[in-house]
């Protein structure tokens, strides 16, 4: 028997215009869903459920009163506790932010807001959207992560409390977890969506991501979110993706893939290998293996670099105003990136706009996208760590877009995922590709 | 008698539409005065008089054959020689760089193209424009410095070799040496002027910087370079600015006028001292002192890292490729700046714009203009350095609009000026407070 907490966000929206089903229903039904599996799952942060149905009847009022709706209207989201909220606290994964209450909402809040969605509640981080991890466990196994830092909207989405998350990627924060907990996960190009209001971590590396159990969902919330905010100086003014009917068309031919295994391949669990194996086998000739070029294999060197030195100009007054009360780990991390000298930082940043141009002429003119796993396997058993981001390196450093389709099973009967990545800017597109290749293999 | 090289760039502008004079006979005149003055000067690091009288030809040809012609057809402009030109050498002052040719003309050299300017040649630099002085004197006595770095720009308009130049301003570099020449000078905006195919030393302070013989002059010129272009990412597509008009109009009603000393003011020198006092007497009550905010005077240290750091980094290729033939003092500044720590030199850009916010409001609800000092004094005598730039610091550093308005004489009868800064992206009305000003005391 269906129960309304699987419902996508696309199918939901479509009974709820069509009168068969109400937003005080469907949030209902995922708070009903949530009770039974967060016990296990841990997947919340901060949720009020009289808030939540408040916003779900506030929807369904809005609607009956005949005024034009948005297109997420009644639809509940969760949202990564680094994302400011100003009706519920965002702490940031640090005991030093406990019980914070932001002023204002973060600007991607404000488009689900003006889009009508139901702000559900706020997912667990780990410590900074870093590596400690928080409480929630992987729905598949609650014996292994889900994988991080976006834990608790990978979990949330994966469970069903759900239909939408969003979250944020630095390294491989929104692909990994996708990949481990099973779902559609999407880091859209630099600055597509704005991070005003979200815990920076690093200007260059930072990215939304978002949550979904299907692509359509995936290109309905991406379509709210894109656009400009003046409080991102990385987001720029221009017309609206129409990232729906994109994402939903055919390819006008049959798309070209590079399957890319990077230097790190080796490090790749067996299974993960042979599932990669029988899929490029299973694409035959629309895929083929490329060797990425060579100041594209500086990705994981110059990722460091970035990332220690603008995390730690960024975590500066938590580190000066309570370093004991972070964990060990983002200290030592936090005190790294003290030492980087500013020249090898501004070296780094000059080299980034020559290589996203050579992705640029790649894309244009041989592939639709890159094919390149999400992690090194399924979601590794324990809870202290949540894996390896090295597989997202060089995509979250280029600014290019990526989505994780929930495509393969490991032997341990847990997802893994395949990744695609896309050229810059045409993140629509990139969905239209995965959505054929999910048919192609499916 | 009149010499025609004395002319502004607006009479003789006025004259060239009236069919009164010929681009052809303007030039000439520039040409036969630098072939007295130069000897003395060495204002130039590069001239083609063939070079510069066959555009000058064009630039009648083109009246005479009635297509429309820009607003500065026919008019000789001196280009500082960190600008690059395709049809000159551009060496940058650095025998590294000896007879480099640029592949394409730097934004604002395309821009005078455009609106038919004589691009007359290349105007000495220091070293890099940075400390290391060039072979210019000051035209009012040539055993003194001109200032730097734009010395040759400067000291062009000032021997009347040219109505216009352009120079740059990293630090003092364009308002230091305008008022040792004893002419206009203008930094505008931080972003106002592309800096595209520029030398650059630093992304946070370079500018454009501007010389001329009249106010007039400045707006005619500036109106032509303010906008956007796609190679500096500090611009931005905006609306023209009506310069020349803005310029000419009257304020309605009397500007308000702060008198900044700054921290610095006891090194300056007793006249100069004494010439502001007169000064700020003779405006009454349209003056009051006012002393800078707390955060305003981190300006000087603040400067210091994000200039060694970013200079280091954007001078690294020399450096690496020829270091024993930079002179000692840059190689020495080079050297500290490769030290700067990424987390120093963070703090200091993410602090910036609380502070231009509050210059933003100081001059939103309150005044006019900041007046101030343009140097320590006159152009010290001696040609081995180039003048202290720690009065043009903080509208650097905060990218404010700064004009220099040749008002003063020292002791020593060479010329001081008159420092006048304005809001961010109110490059116009800054030049009407100018004029005022200059009204009002002249």
């Amino acid at each position: 028997m269906e129960h309304l907490s699987q419902l996508t966000a696309s199918e939901a929206a479509r009974r709820m215009r069509e009168g068969l089903l109400t937003a005080e229903e469907l949030v209902t039904a995922c708070l009903e869903r949530i009770r039974q599996t967060e016990p296990v799952v841990q997947a919340w942060q901060y949720l009020d459920e009289e808030h939540a149905l408040a916003q779900g009847r506030a929807a369904d009022e809005r609607r009956r009163s005949g005024e034009s709706v948005g297109a997420l209207n009644g639809i509940p989201v969760g949202i990564k506790d680094i994302i400011d909220t100003a009706d519920m606290p965002t702490e940031n994964g640090t005991v030093l932010h406990q019980g914070r209450m932001p002023r204002a909402d973060a600007a991607v809040v404000r488009q689900l807001r003006a889009a009508g969605a139901v702000i559900m509640g706020k997912t667990v981080t780990t410590e900074c959207a870093y590596f400690s991890p928080g409480k929630t466990r992987n729905p598949h196994n609650p014996e292994h992560t889900p994988g991080g830092s976006s834990s608790g909207s990978a979990a949330a989405v994966a469970a069903s409390m759900v239909p939408l998350a969003l979250g944020s990627q630095t390294a491989g924060s929104t692909i990994r977890p996708g990949s481990f907990c099973g779902v559609y996960s999407f880091k859209p190009t630099h600055g597509l969506i704005p991070r005003t209001g979200v815990l920076q971590l690093s200007r260059t590396l930072d990215h939304i991501g978002l949550f979904a159990r299907s692509l359509d969902d995936v290109a309905l919330l991406a379509e709210e979110l894109a656009g400009y905010d003046e409080g991102d100086p990385d987001t720029q003014p221009r017309a609206r993706v129409p990232f729906t009917s994109v994402a939903a068309e055919e390819p006008p031919i049959a798309p070209k893939i590079a399957f890319v295994k990077t230097p790190h391949w080796e490090r790749a669990d067996a299974d993960l290998q042979e599932g990669y194996a029988e899929l490029v086998e299973a694409l035959g000739e629309h895929v083929e293996e490329l060797e990425l070029f060579p100041s594209a294999q500086s990705a994981w060197d110059w990722q460091r670099v970035v990332m220690d030195a603008e995390m730690a100009a960024n975590l500066e007054p938590l580190y000066l105003g309570g370093r004991e009360r972070l964990s060990g780990r983002l200290r030592e991390l936090i005190e790294r990136g003290r030492e980087v000298k500013a020249i090898d930082y501004q070296r780094v940043l000059k080299a980034l706009p020559a290589v996203r141009a050579t992705f640029d002429e790649l894309f244009m003119e041989r592939y639709d996208a890159i094919l390149t796993p999400p992690a090194l396997g399924t979601a590794p058993k324990g809870l202290s760590a949540t894996g390896d981001p090295v597989f997202c390196v060089p995509w979250t450093l280029f600014g290019l877009p990526a989505v994780n389709v929930p495509l393969l099973r490991g032997a341990n009967g847990l997802p893994i995922g395949v990744q695609l990545v896309g050229r810059r800017n045409f993140d629509a597109r990139l969905l239209r590709t995965a959505r054929w290749l999910a048919a192609a293999v499916g």
